[in-house]
Parts: structure tokens; sequence; C-alpha cells
């Protein structure tokens, strides 16, 4: 059984990857920076399946695949704190995207690394490798435990073991495709794609404009 | 019946185009540099449907809507040649992506006004209208004549009225879906979607990767 932290598992979208993991039947510590609160914050959830917490650090020193899921922000600084916890061939998934609301405007911040994920691998330890996924699921739908997902997830990697690593875990959710798309530098087109995802809901006023690849067997 | 112009209408995506309307009933004016070569061209492709050819500034002068379908390094020249024939009013639709090659490495040019289509927006008259779209069906798809596209096309622009224009062209095509995705800003996020396309394409060795919204009625 893969042992699955999630940094940030207690934000929307952390929370609806730890619920489906943990109904899944993977062991999964949802990371934070204040693990009582987040033992709360789990405790009323009532997943159905235990969900572990701690605090970042610790979740860290738990997983085989650590769960990059907090504001991206704030991802310097989390990284600045958890850096020397990554084990050397461990795996990091990296779930964030650049997107930034000013009231109602949404923009994408600049990055200078070109993406979200290449932000972070500058950020990572040599040893570890990194893959994106879960960019373009919407937050919501997933935080809705029990609703279908029916769309492709888009992974892309620093090393075939990384994206093939995000995949299982694209797997381990029901009625989601994992679509591998190369190299990480391809994160910053699926990035721009959860954008987009967000233009249709507020042009169409719905919630869970997600994709599907046509033409992929 | 709309009159259309497509500048670079024997390209691959422009003919692709040319046909599909043209076989929708719409009257097609394809652009071009040289006009007795484009009729020879246009000639060889039995379209079953008349299909007439002009130099660029002339299609532009027949027109209501012009497409511009032109290779993206080639778009300043070419707006400088026509850009006195728009008519007040008129509409254009980007169909180009920023999308270059060098051997099989493909990257998307650094464009300073962050799209293709602000790049075309801010190079036109101001009372000329500007939507994009057919930017992520698969050119090679488009050509082939009779094939279904079974997918959704993005559509964003400057007005109300240029983005219903150009969501009418798209509906000239069977089985192709447009979605309004809201203003011209937008098409940073439909061009990387392109990119997207071209990756998964190459990824799994497939033609004609492309996509369809999931969650919008």
């Amino acid at each position: 059984m893969t042992a699955i932290a999630i940094l940030g598992g207690t934000g929307q979208q952390g929370s609806g990857l730890a619920r489906r993991f943990a109904a899944a039947g993977a062991r999964v510590i949802v990371g934070s920076r204040d693990a009582a609160r987040a033992r709360t914050t789990i405790a009323a959830w009532n997943a159905g399946a235990p969900i572990e917490a701690a605090a970042n650090a610790a979740a860290v020193d738990e997983a085989e695949v650590t769960v990059i899921a907090v504001p991206f922000e704030t991802v310097g600084a989390l990284l600045a704190e958890v850096g020397t916890h990554f084990k050397e061939g461990s795996t990091v998934v990296d779930v964030t995207v650049p997107v930034t609301f000013v009231g109602r405007t949404m923009t994408m911040a600049e990055v200078p690394e070109g993406s979200a994920a290449e932000h972070i691998r500058a950020r990572l330890p040599a040893g570890v490798q990194l893959a994106a996924a879960f960019k373009t699921v919407p937050a919501r739908l997933l935080a809705a435990a029990g609703e279908p997902l029916d769309c492709d997830e888009f992974v892309c990697g620093d090393s075939d073991e990384a994206r093939a690593r995000a995949a299982e875990l694209v797997r381990l959710l029901p009625r989601l495709r994992a679509v591998d798309v190369g190299p990480l530098s391809r994160a910053r087109h699926i990035e721009h794609l959860t954008a987009l995802a967000i233009a249709i809901n507020r042009r169409h006023k719905i919630h869970d404009a997600r994709f599907a690849v046509v033409g992929l067997p």
C-alpha cells in the first residue's frame, strides 16, 4: 500500500484528493502547518476510511509519494521547510496552478521558470523526482466525494518513473484517465488549460468544466 | 450567404477550412500572395463546391469575414499589406498558433502581447473586430474532408459580435461545437491547448488529438 503525503491536504483540492485516495485503499497522511488542527478538520470529514494527520515535514518522512497541494504562492516557503525531508528517489507530485484572483478577475502569475511545476523543480533536491498531475480536474468536484469525475487528467514529469507514479495516483480515482503528455516543461500548457476551464466556468455559469481528449484510443 | 476570405487558404489549415466552409454553402475566397497559383491549387482539390481565388488584398475587399490562416511568423507582413482593406465593422478570425519546430522539438514563440491573437489585434485597424477560433482542431483532420471532427472549438474575442461571428463559422462545420471562453486575452490559454495537443500526438504516436469540454451542457 503506497503511503501518500498530501501537503496542503486540508484545502479544497488536497482534501478531495485525500478522501478519494483513502477511499481507494491508499495510506494517506495529510500534512499541515498545524497537525492538531488538521486532525480536527479530518475528523469532521467523516471520510469513511482512515486518514492520518501530521506536520508537513513529518508527513514527508512517512511517504513514498508527496503531493504538493498548497496555494502556489506558499510553495517556496513550504519547500524551504520540508526540502531536507524528501528521501532520495522519492516522488513529488505537483498539483498547483499559478492562478490568482483579484476580485473576480483571474490572471496567471508570471512564473520565471515557465510553470508552477518548473518553479517547484528548481526548489527540490536533485535526487527527488517530480511529476505534475491533477491540475485540471476541478477542486470543487474532487471534494464532492462520490461525484463521478469522467474526464482526462494530464501527467507530465522529469522521468518515466515520476510520470508512472503520478499516473498510478490518477488511476486510483475511478472514471479518471491519465494522459501522459511528456516532459515537465509541458506543465505550462496544462496550467493554461486550468485557466481555460475557469474561464469556461465563469462564462457559462457552471462549476466543473473539465476536459477529455478526443482521438486518443 | 456570408463571404469568407481565407488568407493563407492554400496551407493545410486554411485549405481544410476553405473546403469545409464551401461544402456548407458559404462563399469562400482563398487569399494568396499569388492568385493564379492559388487558382491552380484549388482546382486540384476537386472540392465539389465553388471556391474563388484572389490576391490577399482583393480577397479582403470581397469579404465580410476574413480568416487569418498564414503561418504566425508572417502575420506582421500580411497585415502591413492588407490592413487598409478591412472594412469598418468587419470581422477578422485568427486561427494561428505561435508554435515553432526546430527539428522535432516544439516550442511556443514568446509573443510580447501574450498570444498570437493579441499580436494580431495590435496590428489591426481599430474599427475591425477580432475573434480567435479553430486554433485547436487539428489541421490534418480539417484537411481530411469528410472525416468527422467530433470535438469542441474554443472561441474568444474582443466583442460579443466578433465572438458570435466566429461561432457562426464554427457551426458551419458539422459535429464541431463552439465554446465561448470570453475576451481575447483568453487566446493564450487556447494556444497552449494546441501545444498540448501536439505534445499528446507526439507522445502517443497519434495525429488528431483534440478536446471536448466535460460538464458543459
